[in-house]
C-alpha cells in the first residue's frame, strides 16, 4: 500500500508529519494530489486542543491540486485536471443541502442535518495538509481551476475568501451601505473585499496591526479604526456621525468584538458573525434595544461546493479582488511543523502560509 | 378648551383616569374618538415603572374609533369614518421608513432612525386609553375598518396581531416548516396563527395554562408542550424526533425562553424574537454551535402603517383567523383602573380586556 | 433478463402497454416497484405528439412505490421502504442544483445547466407508468412515505402539488394578498391550495366546470369567476373593486390566460406562470405599462428532490390540504390505454386517474 | 405674482421656454431654485408627442438646486440647503409606498396605487427644466447634497443612476454573476456600473458607438459586443462559452433587444427590463422554454425618495462610480431649445446635457 506524508494531529500541541497510506478511492470520491495548501486559524485551535479532533487525523481543509484518480461513479471531471475543493464539502443530497443549508450537511444523520456537518476535511475525515487528499462527493465539490490562475491566486477560495465574502452576503449588504469589519485577519480582510463587491460605500476596518490595515485599504476599507487609539464603538459612531452601521461583520470570535458589533448597529441593522467563539456570549440589554430594535444576528459557516468555488475563481479571474498579498510566507510540506510554529505564534507579520508538498 | 377623560401615568403603580384637554389637530394629524381600546402587557410594564414614560402621559396604543377631525393637509379620509391605527405609527418619510425599517422611524432625528421610534402612542405622545387620540401622520396610519367587522374583531390588529404575525414573517416560515412558539399569551397566540398562515405544518405551542393551550389549538397549534411536565427542550426535541424546529418564536422576553428557543433550532434555523426583555441575554456556546451553525436571531417590533392594518383586517374579513376569543373581559373607560388591576395580576383567566369609553 | 409491463410511447397517438426488461440498477440508482401512479396533462401532450420523446420510452413521472433494490453507493434508505420520487429528479451536484435552480439540472452538460433538465422520468429516461422505475440519484430524490398516508394521499406530491404550490411560492404570496388562479385543472387547484397556505386572503379561481369550481372552494378559493359569464378581466377587476390582484397564477398555458393574468395585476404585481405554452406569447403594451409598472413575470418548473417531497407530505399529514378529491377514476396498469383514452378526452369529469400495477 | 422661465410642452415637436408664475408652496412642498438640470430620453418622447402630457406642462424630472422656501409642515430641512430630488417623488404614505412599491405611488387613487404614479415631475405636475420647481412631499423626497459634490457629480442621481442601478438590483445580481446590458445609453451605462457594484464579474455591454463603449469599459464592462459585427445573441453565447448569462438588462425598449435579452439567459436566469417600450412585445416560445425554464422577467421604474438619493450620493462620494464623463454638453436654460435639438437628434456624440438657469 503506497504511502504519503501527512500532517497529523497527535495530541495537544503536537501536529507532526507522518507517513500514512494513500487513501483508497470510493465510487463518489476523487483522489487529489496536493500542489498547494495552507494553514487556517482553526487548525491552530486544533493544535492547541481547543477544538477536538480524532488522534491520527490529517489536518487541513484548503486544497489546491491535481486529480490523481476519480471514483467509478464520478463523471464530469478528468484525471490530471487542476482543481480546488471547498473547506466545506457538502454531499449535495442531504436534506440540509436540499433546503439551502449545505454547510450543515448531514447525509448520514437521521434528519439530514448535522451541525457544521459540511466541514469534513481535517475535522471528521482526513484533511489536505498531505501529499494526497480524498475529496468526498467529488461531483459536487471539485472546482476546475482556470489555466490562467496560479495556485496561490486560488489558495484562499476554499475557506477564507468564501467565509469572508459570506459575511457580507449573509449581512445582505446593499449599494450604499456602511459596513464595519471587526478584526482584519485573513477572514476579516476577505469580508472587507466582500463588502466592497456587494456595493458598500463606507467600509470601516477595525484592527491594530499596520500591515493588516494596509491590506484592508487595498481591498476596499475606506476607514481604519485602531482600538488602541480609543474605544472602537465611540470611534465608529463618530465616523458615521452618530448614525451607526448597516452591517457589522464579526471576524474574530470574542465577546468584545461581538458586543462592539452589536453596539455600532443602527436600528434595524445586522450583525453578521463569522467568528468561531470559545465562550458563552452576552447580549447587553441596551445594545439589543430590549429586543425591539429590529436587529438581526446571523451566523455563517463557510459556503462550499463547486458552484461557490467557480464564482470565487471568477472574482479572481476578473481581477476584481487580488488576495495574493495575504500569502506572506511559503514552506515545503516537509517543514510544516515550522510553519505551524510561525503561524500559531503569529510571528513575522504572517497572514497566510503557502505549503507545497 | 373641551376636556376628555384619559388614563394617565402618574407614577409607579399609578395609572389613573383624569381630565385632559382634547388635543388640537395639526395639519397632518387626525383626531379619533375612541370607541374601543385595550390594555397591553407593555402598559403593565409602564404601570410598574419598568418601562419609563413621562408623568402625565396618556397610555395605550391600540385604538379603534371614529375620525372626529382631520388635519388640514390630510386627504383620502373623511370625518365620521371608522378606523384603526397601528400601535406603531411611522411617518412614512423618514430614512428608516424609506429603507424598509419603519418601526425604527425617526423623522426628527439626525439620521432618520430612532430605536423603537415608530412606537409613539402611550410612549412618546399621548395614547388612546382615552376618549380621543391624536393620530400623527394620519395619511400613513389610518386604516379604514370594513363595515362588516366589529370593533372587537379588529381590536387586535394595531398591536398583538401585527406583532405575532411578524414573528412568523421575520422567521421566514415556509410551507412545511416546523415552528415552536414559546409562551401563549396574546402575542404568542397570534404568532401561532401567523405561523399557520405562512404554511407551517407542525406548530408547537409552549405554555402551561389550559385556557391558552385551548385557544392555541383553535388558532393552529398541532402540539402543546407544558413546561411543568418536564424540560420543554427535551419535549420539543422528542416531538420532532430529534430534528429540531425550523423557526422558534420567542414571545415572552426571558432568558429561559430565549435560550430554550435557541436550543431547539435545527442547524440553519431561525430564532424569531418578539419578547421585550428586561435583562441581558446569554447565548450558550453549545446552543450557538460556537457561531458555526448558520443560525439566525431576528427581532421584530410590531409593524404599523395603514397597509399593514388593511392586510390584517383582510385576514379577519376572510374568516381565516378569529381573535375574538382573546377578549375575555370588558370594561368601561371609567373603570379602567379596575381593568388594570385585573390585567396586571392576570386574574380570572384574562387574555385581553376591551375598554369602551 | 426479467421483464415488466410498461406504458410506452410508440408514435403519435399511440401509447401502449409493452413488455420491457426490468432495468439494471447503477450505483446511485434505486429500483422502485410501482404501487400507484397517474397520468399528467403533459403525458397527453406526449401522446398527441405535441411534446417529442424518443420512441420506445416509458412514459409517466409521478411514482409511488416500494424500493426493490438500491444501488451500491446509496445509503440512507432500505429495500422494502415505501417511497415517492418527484417528477423532477435533480442530481444534487450540478451547477444548476448548487445555485438554487435544481429543476434546470444538467449534470452532464458543459456548464451544468440544461433547460428543463431536471425533468427526466418519461422525458429523457424511462418513466413510471410501469411495474418498475429506476430512480436516478436516489439519495437526492427518494422521499420516504409516512405509514399513515395512503398511496392516493401522496400521489399528487411528485408533480401537481409541487407545481401548483410553486405558483404561489414563486409569486411570493404574502399574508393578506389577493391572488387569482387561471384554470382550475389539477395544477390550478393545487395553486389555490398553495396560495391559501402562503396566507392569501382573497383567492379567485377562474374556470367554468362546476366540479372544478367546487373543489377549488374546498381548497381555499373565496371567489369563482366563470369566463362564460363575461370577460374574466372585467369580473376580476370588479371583484377587487378596481384594485387588481397582487399575484396572478397562470395554470393553463395559453395566450388568453397569460394576457388576462397580466391585465388583472395591480401595479407592482407578479404574474406567476405554471402553464406549458405551445405558441409564442404576446405582451400587450398597455397591459405591461410600457415596461414601467414594476411588474414581474416568473415561470417555475415543478420543484423536486426529497426535501420538497418531505415537505409536501408534511402538508398532507398535517391535514392542511387534502387532494384525494382529485382522484376521480382508478385503473389497473393493464387498462392504462383506456385510462389515457378517458383522460386525454377529459370525459366523465375526470381530474386525476390512479393507476395501479 | 413673480415669474420664472420654464421649458413648456406646447404641442408635438414644440417645447419652448416661457414665462410662468413661480409656484405657490403648499404645506408639504418645497420650492427649489434649480441650479442644474438635464434632459432625459423620456423628455424627447414627450417632445415628439409619443408620450402624452398636458399642454403647458413644464417638462424635466432631474433637479439639482437650492431650497428657496419650505412648506409650513416640512421639518428636517432648511432654506438655502442644496438638494436633489428623485425623478420619482413618492408620497411616502400611499398603500403603494407602504407595500414596498413606491414608484407606483397613488395617494389620491382609490386603492393607493397608480401605474407609474410616482413619476410626477414633467409628467403630471410641472417639472424642473425651469428656474424653480415645486417638490411634493418634500420630507420624503429632498436629498441633501454633500458640500464636496458638484452639481454635475450628482446630476445623474435623480433618474438615470437610480434607474440603471435598479436594473442590477431587480435582477438580483450576485457575486460572480455574468451580466449583459443591452444598449449603452446613459441608463445602460449606469446599469453596467450597478452590475459591477453588485458583484458581477463578467459584464458585457452591447452597443455600436465607440464613445459609449469606452465609457462602458470605464464603468465596469469587461466585454463589448457590437451588434454591427454580427448577431449579438451568437456573440454573447460565444463569450460565455455557450452558458448564457445570469442576468440580462434591457436598457433600450425595443422588441429586438428584449428578445435578444431573453435568448441569452441561462436556464433560471433573469431578464431585468428598464426600457420604455412603444409596441407590444413578443416572447418567442423557444426563448421562453415553453414556460418551463424558471426564467424571470422583471421591470423596474426608477426608484425615488430621499434614502435612495442619499445612497446614490454615497456611491459618488466614495469615488466608486464617476458619472461626470456622461455630461458631454452644457447649455444655459435660455438655450434649452438648442439643447433639445442636439439631444433629440443625438448629434455630436451627446450623452447627457447639463442645463443651468
Amino acid at each position: 500500500m503506497p504511502k504519503m506524508k501527512a500532517a497529523v494531529f497527535v495530541k495537544k500541541n503536537r501536529i507532526v508529519l507522518e507517513d500514512k497510506p494513500i487513501p483508497e478511492v470510493g465510487p463518489l470520491d476523487a483522489l487529489v494530489r496536493i500542489t498547494t495548501t495552507t494553514i487556517c486559524g482553526t487548525d491552530v485551535h486544533i493544535l492547541k486542543g481547543e477544538y477536538p479532533v480524532a488522534k491520527g487525523l490529517t489536518v487541513g481543509h484548503e486544497p489546491v491540486g491535481i486529480i490523481e484518480k476519480l471514483g467509478s461513479s464520478v463523471v464530469g471531471f478528468s484525471e490530471g485536471q487542476r482543481v480546488i475543493a471547498g473547506a466545506i464539502t457538502p454531499s449535495g443530497h442531504s436534506f440540509a443541502c436540499l433546503c439551502g443549508c449545505a454547510s450543515q450537511d448531514g447525509p448520514g444523520s437521521k434528519h439530514g442535518f448535522t451541525a457544521t456537518g459540511g466541514w469534513k476535511f481535517g475535522n471528521i475525515i482526513d484533511g489536505c495538509q498531505a501529499e494526497y487528499v480524498l475529496v468526498p462527493d467529488a461531483m459536487a465539490n471539485l472546482g476546475a481551476v482556470p489555466d490562467a490562475l496560479s495556485d496561490e491566486q486560488v489558495l484562499m477560495c476554499p475557506d477564507i475568501m468564501s467565509t469572508g465574502f459570506s459575511g457580507a452576503e449573509s449581512g445582505k449588504v446593499q449599494i450604499g451601505d456602511t459596513v464595519v469589519v471587526f478584526a482584519l485577519g485573513p477572514i476579516g480582510l476577505c469580508a472587507v473585499a466582500g463588502a466592497k463587491l456587494k456595493g458598500a460605500t463606507t467600509i470601516i476596518g477595525v484592527d491594530t496591526l499596520p500591515a493588516r490595515q494596509e491590506v484592508a485599504r487595498q481591498l476596499g476599507a475606506s476607514h481604519i479604526v485602531d482600538f488602541r487609539q480609543g474605544d472602537p464603538v465611540a470611534q465608529i459612531m463618530a465616523l458615521t456621525d452618530g448614525r451607526g452601521v448597516d452591517v457589522a461583520i464579526e471576524a474574530l470570535g470574542t465577546q468584545t468584538t461581538f458586543e462592539a458589533a452589536l453596539r455600532v448597529l443602527r436600528p434595524g441593522g445586522t450583525l453578521s458573525s463569522l467568528g468561531v467563539y470559545s465562550t458563552d456570549l452576552r447580549i447587553p440589554l441596551d445594545a439589543f434595544a430590549a429586543g425591539l430594535g429590529d436587529l438581526k444576528i446571523v451566523t455563517t459557516l463557510c459556503p462550499g461546493g463547486k458552484e461557490r468555488m467557480r464564482r470565487l475563481m471568477e472574482v479572481i479571474s476578473s481581477g476584481r479582488v487580488d488576495l495574493t498579498p495575504l500569502v506572506t510566507h511559503r514552506y515545503k510540506l516537509d517543514d510544516i511543523e515550522k510553519a505551524y510554529e510561525l503561524f500559531a505564534n503569529q510571528r513575522d507579520g504572517v497572514m497566510k502560509v503557502a505549503i507545497t508538498p
